[in-house]
């Protein structure tokens, strides 16, 4: 089958890789038939993480095209969305709704690799949700994202403790932020301010459910979102992003006894005890146990409501999957679609 | 009137301050019956934090002398038990549940100092509580923990989601760690692992209710907290100390998805974004708002439900501040009062 390599920082290239096939009696073999690149996948791309031939993706729709003796929920033809996280959907963790910290968690996007054919997803029960039938072809993007992008959105909205008649601050505004600011609206906020500098990204927040754009970062993002809070903060901030400054912005954005929810994958973030003692805000993020929600997203998703496909804004087959790495970390696309 | 100054690192002395009056409408001023020295007290005593003829102290019981005009759910005669920060008890942060980062906060232990015969409470109603009734006199003790080391125990509990059947780790064996495990016992928790290597420290977490005691610190009690749960560690983790070891050891301790509860004022603290983004525990913590929990507790302890007074070891005159400090600082006593 073919697969994407990451051979090296910048190096990208679509190979012949080993058809995958069951091997535990609770894996599923799925034909993908869609994938995309995910922010966290130019983290390698730039050097910033190592790439020595890695298998890359970990966001996959696709049909099951094999499973298990042992797999009970999904069977052969049906059409699936995956957690990008493998859990094994029994433990104490998972039935306490962390999959992705099950203790049998494994990153799909290390030793799978879904910018495939085909992949071998250990766990199928515990990992995969199926659709309600097959899907109409237009809403296969929007499901695409409940895989990763929307569901880590989603988490960090409710991690922010986003509802009804709160006021909510992201920060970020790649694909996970923008998904942000559309859980915020789902589940209620009356406020969304979008921190954003681009304006096909403001355009897509606001689509999106934002009421405010504050397009100053740092200290002076922070004194923005104050001001239009009444100096108290947002009662909820989603941060996107995982750098210092975002992890700092939105300890500072959030009001006491407020909540962040942080998604964005953390590098070279160390946090200063006295300053998070005294903001008394909750944090609460990390990997996002997708599995919980996919059943509720698909759903929102099958029914219209929502349409987080929105947020691909380039899609091409796999064979271009350098160009849509390229694409990425140039900041010319906000999430790219690759198709099988 | 006496009162208690730090004159310097080390020196504390009893000297002769003003007499305190109502200044704004809202104020009140106290007589103190009973006052106390705080772990926080022994920062500067040790020098960690400046000390600079710094009237000393923030937890009090005592009776209202007089009353500003605006002044109404204390009236003069009443017994009152205050929190450690001023708060209006009117803000939006306030009526959220978060008095002690109110819009108008203010720390006791800054400009007003309870370890004397007299203060000045501002926002009066917001701070303050009256008890039921004139107090037996051995309900003193515990009605003054209620002002900071009880309350802040509690908070930490709260914070860290301790409910029923739960498992507890509680990081800390000092005054408020102990509160933090009386505190768990009476929100449910179905195991309380306390972590103390002094005997009689853990007679008395055993008496509050502790089940399990773990005597090694660092990498080693988390090694034996996640043995004595399953691999997993625990629900709910209260941290009750503030430095990096006792913070790192909470975060470890706690199962994914549980919460840490943080009320060790925090010193030389800095948490790594990377293991704290991947442990995916919720973290909150900060200076507790007591006040929220003041009606409660003082119910629990009229009723004689509990008996936080237990953790005081040393109860002398204020007149013997300075040895109080002393026995404190060479960890010869848990937590001292000050009768005047």
């Amino acid at each position: 089958m073919r697969g994407v390599i990451m051979f090296a920082p910048g190096d990208v290239r679509v190979e012949e890789r080993t058809d995958p096939k069951i091997i535990d009696p609770t894996d599923a073999v799925i034909r993908i038939t869609a994938t995309c690149i995910c922010g966290s996948d130019l983290w390698p791309y730039r050097g910033v993480e190592t790439a020595d031939h890695i298998a890359m993706g970990h966001e996959y729709v696709g049909v099951v095209e094999e499973i298990g003796d042992e797999v009970k929920t999904v069977k052969v033809g049906d059409f699936v969305v995956g957690s990008f996280v493998i859990s094994d959907g029994t433990c104490e963790i998972c039935l306490a709704g962390y999959p992705s910290k099950c203790v049998n968690a494994q990153f799909v996007s290390v030793g799978i690799g879904t910018q495939a054919d085909m992949a071998r997803i250990p766990y199928a029960d515990g990992t995969l949700v199926a659709t309600p039938g097959d899907p109409d072809p237009d809403l296969i993007p929007s499901l695409l994202t409940a895989s990763d992008v929307l569901g880590t959105g989603w988490f960090a909205a409710v991690a922010a403790e986003v509802g009804s008649g709160k006021t909510v601050a992201v920060v970020g505004d790649g694909a996970v932020g923008l998904m942000g600011v559309l859980a915020a609206k789902q589940l209620g906020a009356e406020r969304i301010i979008a921190m954003s500098r681009h304006p096909d990204r403001q355009a897509l927040a606001r689509e999106f459910g934002a009421t405010d754009i504050v397009e100053e970062r740092g200290d002076r993002g922070v004194a923005r979102i104050r001001e239009l809070t009444g100096g108290l903060g947002a009662h909820s901030v989603i941060e996107a992003v995982g750098t210092q400054e975002s992890m700092m912005t939105s300890i500072r954005a959030a009001r006491g006894g407020g909540h962040v929810g942080y998604v964005g994958v953390s590098h070279d973030v160390s946090l200063p005890g006295g300053e998070l003692f005294f903001s008394e805000v909750h944090m609460f993020g990390g990997p996002a146990p997708v599995r919980r929600f996919l059943p509720e997203l698909i759903q929102l998703i099958w029914d219209r409501r929502i349409n987080p496909g929105r947020v691909f804004d380039l899609m091409i087959p796999i064979e271009q999957a350098a160009e849509g790495y390229k694409a990425m970390d140039e900041r010319r696309a906000t999430k790219v679609m690759l198709t099988l």
